[in-house]
């Protein structure tokens, strides 16, 4: 039978907490995978009471969590140590975001695993990965963030170094954790040889994707330093304030648009200005140039601005745009960049709708984030034969 | 015949410029794909002369497109546009970071591409999408973070929005592309149902990932706002500097972890004071706990600081690391993090090493960014048929 979804026939364990390890899961389940969070009875996931929350629940939660179902279990019981390998058995990918070694003591190494069923693909993602010297050490998001190098080249030269605003290490890690499984997916249905250990360490996604600092230090013996907003290598690129206190920020630095956008704010005399005629020169001339664009902008309101970069074919901008106006952006929503998702406890539940868009077999958001135990019936009962009075009956022992 | 690399069988045809389209078919390219990367004749990618450059070649370039093949073609002209057929006609994925608009006028728009190759996998990457008012707008990186919405959250409440530091909206939009396309060549494996577009716009990868900040305005109509390095729903979090002028990343949070630092920085005193005693407490105290860990650190030097934080088993922090920091870390070391190259203008050059690792199909790196043209005889005459002589003709022609 054909997939209409993506991931319709994959089956995927989420045994992951708090933020990476859910998060992945949450961007394959946006393509069709059945994913079976697994929380610990009672208290479940740390992330339900991740803030923000509104009336006792974690708004963050329904996004990250959504299209998921929900089961409790508790690994330690005996019991539920056999559901766990019942589980394992019937699916394809199991996702946590333990220490390195948890998984060994709950019986669940990857020879363990294995045996059980030789086609899954396990993800393991960590703070420092699950080999080297700090492999067992903790680590949180921004620590992570810290270690990549990310945060030291983020801010002003004058200032401290900056985290990034969102859970960047944990995210970013999520996508490349969602590429890895997605990656041996295809290599399992190619090969038929079954399935893997993908092993990713928190700081390694951010790392990886910086790239030119490691060559830079390498052949020029030269430590990547903070920039602020400024690009020194390449100009005009810098976020400016405007007369109405709005930030804007410009990247126009190849030749051909720069003169667009210096002609916009200065006319024929700046756009052929030689002292900003080749980006080297720009280069060359790059407090000048910053301080008649920052002057520009902060006599003029954003929508004047806008006005003026459009009439004159020189758009190389945006706005640095908040919630507010995101949500009020007439392309966010041609893009169905937000959809409305029926929700129990808010009746609707506006979130990010999903990235990438595929032309053919299109993801989607079914639900929002389940309530704790939701699927508990429906999951044990297909997939361990457990009816409701046995199911009650585990609740009791503190299996479920 | 098994893959021994992931992608061992797929070819991709990166038409991408600059960083978004290139970073991402380099990230393929790390598990095994056949990466043709097509460039105008004579200039080639402007990313060759990406800072920082070094005797006159860029060494972003060199990490960015390893692992690839470049050829020549000039897809504007007749013979030229033909070749290009012939390479679409035997690839299994096309990578193009155009402006909406500019493949059709080349002839390849999707139905064209789709009756030359009805397997074809086409990644679209733009500032803003294919689709909305704003798809024909030129986008940069930094824009594209702008209107993301992840620049308005980063840096000080006092202070300007705050750009990332590296090109964030590419290299996540790269990565996001790459799971894009391999989610695709899974579909294409497992339905046998043909190739399709996925279309994703700059910005994209970076306002979905981010996640609660559009559940909150829609709930709790609160626009999140930049909150420096501190974390107002979660204590101790926040980075600080040391006696020797250093920085360090604390991210203690947990009841559990919080006690367990708050110990090692001021005894048990300190790890039973109510103030502190749970994460509502520790907020409500914020600005008494921020001072009384802030004072700590600038007391000490990072190495007394980290020797006391793992002495009390209480090593929930990481220093804030520069390239100096990574090139000496025993950690990166053990993990390949970064690894060495032969490389014909360097000897060999330190790059990033492959991320995930996998245990069974690892990626490697093969070689490092090649020149321009550097392929067009192996290219050429395995895919079209041309030898050496017609080769030289293309090239006086302007073809190649």
């Amino acid at each position: 039978m054909l997939n209409k979804e993506i991931l319709e026939n994959i089956r995927i364990i989420d045994l992951g907490t708090v933020i990476a390890g859910p998060q992945c899961a949450g961007l394959l389940g946006d393509f069709g995978a059945e994913v079976i969070k697994v929380e610990r009875p009672k208290n479940g996931d740390p992330a339900r009471r991740l803030a923000p929350m509104k009336d006792g629940a974690s708004l963050w939660w329904k996004v990250m969590n959504r299209n998921k179902k929900s089961i409790t279990l508790n690994l330690k019981s005996k019991k539920g140590n056999e559901l766990m390998r019942k589980l394992v058995e019937q699916s394809d990918v199991l996702i946590e975001n333990f220490r390195p070694g948890v998984l060994e003591k709950l019986g669940l190494s990857w020879e363990q695993l294995q045996a059980i069923n030789p086609n899954l693909i396990l993800l393991r993602i960590s703070g420092y990965g699950q080999t080297g010297p700090k492999a067992s050490l903790p680590s949180f998001g921004r620590a992570a963030e810290a270690y990549s190098g990310v945060q030291y080249i983020t801010g002003f030269p004058d200032g401290p170094p900056v985290h990034a605003g969102f859970s960047m290490a944990d995210s970013v890690t999520a996508l490349m954790g969602a590429y890895g499984v997605s990656l041996a997916l295809y290599e399992r249905q190619f090969n038929n040889k079954g399935g893997q250990v993908i092993d990713l360490a928190l700081f390694e996604s951010l790392f990886r994707l910086v790239e030119f600092p490691v060559a830079m230090y390498d052949q020029l013996n030269k430590i990547q330093e903070r920039k602020g907003n400024q690009h020194p290598g390449s100009q005009p690129i810098n976020t400016y304030k405007t007369k109405d206190n709005q930030w804007i920020t410009i990247s126009a630095a190849t030749d051909q648009t720069a003169k667009r956008f210096l002609k916009a704010i200065g006319g024929d005399e700046l756009a052929n200005d030689p002292r900003f005629i080749t980006n080297e020169k720009r280069v060359e001339n790059i407090e000048v140039l910053d301080r008649i664009i920052k002057k520009w902008m902060l006599n003029r309101t954003f929508s004047e601005i806008e006005k003026l970069l459009h009439e004159n074919d020189a758009a190389f901008y945006s706005k640095v745009m908040n919630m507010q106006d995101l949500f009020e952006s007439d392309h966010i929503r041609a893009r169905e960049g937000i959809v409305s998702v029926e929700d129990d406890d808010f009746d609707e539940l506006k979130m990010q709708g999903v990235v990438p868009k595929f032309s053919r077999t299109a993801g989607k958001v079914k639900h929002t984030g389940p309530k704790l135990g939701e699927h508990n019936l429906e999951v044990y009962s297909k997939l361990c034969g457990i009816d409701k009075d046995e199911l009650s009956k585990l609740k009791d022992e503190n299996v479920i």
